[in-house]
């Protein structure tokens, strides 16, 4: 009684898995195209490519007393063309997330643990901060610059939602302060002082 | 010294305040369209369109002893167009989600509390099922059967995100069992049996 | 008087024969992607590639009196980025396609001999169900749970249609008794009663 | 028994039966965007939104002895939103579809009577043409010129689909002798001599 | 003769103009949507939506000696919703064109008159930099920061072309400093001296 | 101090440059897909990738006195994957640019020499013409039937912007004149005089 419904769906169940796209777990040793990787064979996937254990508490013994711990495509190839990608914070006391965008994809934050003062500035110039208590979400649209401080007096774990498997970052100091973007140019396309931008090059491994 | 800058770019800033759609707050009194609603006028927006703060523990009193939380455009109008939303799951020790699916996005679950039984079948028929700890993470491709139940002692908390504003929802069982699709449509369609079928009807509010 | 004339376009149009993606014939060597597989080279594309005489009548003498014969990118690779596909499906009197879902397209019916009974269920809950006559077309909309019976006395011709090459198929009773989930967990998410998930995964050849 | 469970998903339900889009039949009363139409009202939408009936047999007592019966959003609603839509193509003996393109999909023809000669050029310049029997089908990739022509002794029934509610169509002799725009433009532009454009301009009703 | 013809397509043709998006001229009274405005009615639309005279040379007796003029979907209707936008940019001598993202699109610049220096940075904090002489073209990715600044002696005339009909802006010193995002806030975040940021607010008109 | 900010950004950092995609040169030797081809790797990438010295004055010494020199994806890789592209058109006295389409994008002219007449048709066969002055943009939506005279008494110079990488271009009179499309076929298909057609195969090239 068996064989006959399989033999009706036999060619469709074939052709749909080895074609149509439930997944496609990445291969990142495959080149890396517009879409994202290759995807790895469907023989090899497990459930262990759609499972991730590795966001575990970030080290915050650092200047700013925070810690990014991604589950992007390079650390969970299962979200690979899926649209969705997540990471955890952790903000020690007087933890800072410096002032970044995300290029590629909008973010929602949930605060698990302790109080945060987020925002964000709109491309009309304006802020939108407030102060986020445990159990509060807020969403930042995509490639606006915001950040966010630990504002109380204990730790905060946060998780972080984006709508790709892989946002992208830009960091501002990073991009002004950490690279052989010569001082003078700086200066001129930010309106900053010689000396301030100096010093933060120092702090920041730039030169020029 | 102001003035001048501010000239220089009060065309270009006067047209992106009114047009560029940095994000597009729900006007949920505007006629749905294709691409979600039609955007809050700017000078009405606050960071409070942003900021959710109704993500509280549900109520898990019931049959299945599980609560669902959305912060979809419905609840939460600041992630209309932003391609992403999140949503707070309560299991109370015994509590199931039942075997759904979301059509138009995917979903990853991060574990806050407690220990849970996840898996989704894919559409060569595959099971993909794991037992997640605290802390762990699980993805979800669109579209295709899944499933989530406390697996522990304790009651579970935690947060499932998706690529969409509005991921919609299939619980299978209410859309077999809970209206007047004929009963023998549905065991011509399903294999089921005759009291199977109207068992599950009764139990669910289905008629025919 | 010709060459002049090649001259000028020379340049544009050797650049688009490489380059612009009139279409891309899949090369089903090459690893898939996320969008897709690679493209056969244009010198090796024949008019071949975009026709395909497999659409003949299917084999209905199985359980379920149903065939699908599919045209998606496995077995006509021209369709392949076109973002289109079609199937025929052939139903003996009595055939049935079982209840199933399409987690990558919407589907339209045009039925071209016999009378066939169709209906899905929207994420509401809500039944769509007709009586479709020869000639009547019928659309699924994406993702939602769906089915289609021969409603008449004689042999059911019809084709669908797609919106991607490779819509992808998630049949529900193969998804729950026809593999290794197990029966309790099949119970805890569906409610169905032991003996029925066992009785049905003796039909479709489900283990556990 | 019942109510528990409805309880619990009340919440959900209720908004994503507002919000989440399953479809969007559309109403052709509101303006169109860019996206389609806005939504007819959930509580109005019935299953002869998804029927369509209207696929008669056309006239092709004409010139050209052809006719095209569509079911794009204007005559099926039901239809907007979702990605696809089909017409049907009457072709009498001698009958033929002009040169056009389609600028928004992709077609697929499927041949259920007769014999049909259809080809599409590259952008590259090349030809791809084909006798099509009864049962094949072609592809005719999004935006390059094609033409079908009965190519037998007995009238042809087919359907095309599309991947899109709304194709558009652009018919070559149309577009050129069929308004007003200046002989002489044309003639600069398509290199065709003064009596050829003049002549063809008095059969399609042109000026100028 | 003409007749035949126009019947045949009429059915056809009225479906087209009432329903295929060739175009969608924005309709700047209607409300805002994520895809942009309602489309004005096709019988309104003149050529004169099309075209655009209003790129005339901008007034750079600013501070910073330049002035971009936009053709975005605000001052040319006509580009909503098909993918690209232009502007004029004019330098003065000594001109700059402060560090700024587009969000939602990339840019190509193309030098009409003069010298420029141009450069981005990426995510990975690399910085992308050259003097662009008349003639070449440069191309900004999407949502990363960049600058242009006259290197010559001459007057710059250039146009920039983007992917998007709204591409937004954000212009670093504005978000930073021409707003009430109070000073504390962005010391925190951006590790810049609170003399540094007081001197910014100061000039570009922030408070806090 | 340097280092433990970098410590803390340093898994985020390497995920991201390995993983975010701020750009993807077009790796030419590599198989193109569907999205483009697949990037060089990023350790290769310089400025150069993204600057473009290559739109000189074509040579307009040819029958229809017009030169297009594009800055695609074949000829400038760098904007693979961002969604434009750029090309410069020469029209000496008299010179034409034929009646063509660019199936995949949208296209902006803006004028910077001369005087241009050009004009495009819909598919409600509308014709949309005017004369273009110095400094005057016009745009050309995806797919539709348009062409370029040099209306004026000096060279034209114009640059076209689109909002695709690879826009493509089929040229009508090449794509029915300069192959071996059967002349008969032509004939049934545009209505034009066989004398007609086959002067016009004579001068572009084609046979049948």
């Amino acid at each position: 009684m068996i064989l006959p419904i399989f033999l009706m769906f036999s060619f469709l169940l074939s052709s749909s898995s080895c074609n149509a796209l439930d997944f496609c777990v990445a291969d990142l040793k495959t080149p890396q195209g517009l879409a994202g990787y290759s995807c790895k064979k469907l023989e090899l996937v497990t459930v262990d490519d759609f499972v991730f254990s590795g966001l575990h508490a970030g080290n915050t013994s650092n200047l700013i007393k925070a810690a990014v711990t991604p589950a992007f495509t390079a650390q969970f190839p299962g979200v690979n063309g899926l649209g969705i990608s997540i990471a955890r914070l952790d903000l020690a006391v007087g933890g800072v997330v410096p002032m970044h965008t995300h290029p590629d994809s909008s973010e929602i934050i949930v605060v698990i643990q302790g109080i945060i003062d987020a925002g964000f500035v709109s491309s009309a110039n304006k802020v939108y901060f407030k102060t986020l208590k445990t159990g509060d979400i807020m969403v930042f649209p995509q490639g606006l610059l915001y950040f966010q401080i630990n504002a109380g007096t204990t730790p905060v774990l946060a998780y972080v939602s984006f709508g790709s498997p892989s946002p992208g970052v830009q960091i501002l100091d990073f991009a002004l302060f950490g690279n052989d973007l010569p001082s003078n140019i700086i200066e001129e396309t930010t309106f900053l002082d010689d000396a301030q931008v100096k010093k933060l090059k120092g702090v920041l491994g730039g030169t020029g």
